[in-house]
């Protein structure tokens, strides 16, 4: 056990910001370079990352995070990377057909997972939001015109944030375990 | 920059594995344990892994995984990760239909990320396999009735593996910076 376990522990989905704490464009391009490196199907990388740290953008960024009374948090966050699906390469859309599976999603998880750890790493917390306007995310920002907004993640430093209890399934509900 | 950045950067996929040395069920489960932690939409946690650490069932499971001449490496990796996907919980069915979205694949990327970091702090080499013939794994392993298998990883002690360099799409067509 040791680092990444560590890392893995801590981070938590944060929902209070500190306002007057902006990260670093060397912090949040470290976080892109992250999931650069994440692996996909086929390698076909089918995602794009937008950040916006920004006075004026990121107020209005936040704004549109904010539906149905969720994502109250973001008045106080002061840091976005929008995160779109685009189309895969050639193989990995031969791939889709042939096993009637659709990768983009799950490599999409797993660059978010990337994001996630190295701004954690860098001592920055973070919350992945499903829930978004994504016309008005088009009005605000110059997102690829193909592939859908999948998610928004925020990024700042913790305000109040103490470690919580993650209340997870049990081991045994969620896995089995054959051989040695 | 610190032991994320080194973790992401080393971490590959490995198709060359040395069939004598198994990983133990304490590295295994402690796989397990990491993505027990990862996030998901509404904290559905929608995902359902079996282990196969067996010298009967996973050259099996080896084999089902051995389609269309992919994943042909399989025959001297000894354990695989069978990771399922599992209904979501009522919160996130409604955040689905509400934002016409679909968490779970985005929810098991993130899991599944969480396994290969915590594989790779171990010294064990991993590979994500998205083809495999799922009615075989069904025969073969008590895998839960409801939800798709999803992704079959592979698990072992590289035998031949140098670090590549990871072909990756520029930072310029990735990513859009907004702000300071």
């Amino acid at each position: 056990m040791s680092d990444f376990f560590e890392l893995a522990a801590k981070r938590q989905s944060c929902r209070s910001y500190d306002p007057a704490q902006r990260p670093t464009k060397e912090q949040l391009t470290a976080c892109i370079r992250a999931a650069q490196l994440a692996p996909s199907a086929c390698n076909s990388q089918p995602w794009h990352f937008t950040v916006v740290n920004d006075p004026v953008t990121s107020p209005a960024v936040a704004e549109a995070t904010r539906l149905y009374g969720l994502n109250k948090f973001t008045a106080a966050c002061p840091a976005y990377i929008v995160i779109c699906e685009q189309p895969a390469r050639l193989m990995a859309r031969v791939a889709n057909m042939v096993t009637q599976q659709h990768y983009a999603p799950m490599d999409i998880g797993i660059a978010t997972a990337h994001l996630c750890f190295a701004a954690a790493e860098q001592g920055l917390s973070t919350c992945i939001m499903g829930c978004f306007d994504e016309a008005r995310l088009r009005e605000l920002l110059p997102l690829p015109e193909k592939g859908k907004v999948k998610l928004v993640l925020a990024v700042g430093f913790a305000a109040d944030d103490p470690l919580r209890e993650k209340k997870r399934k049990e081991l045994d509900e969620i896995c089995t375990y054959i051989g040695e």
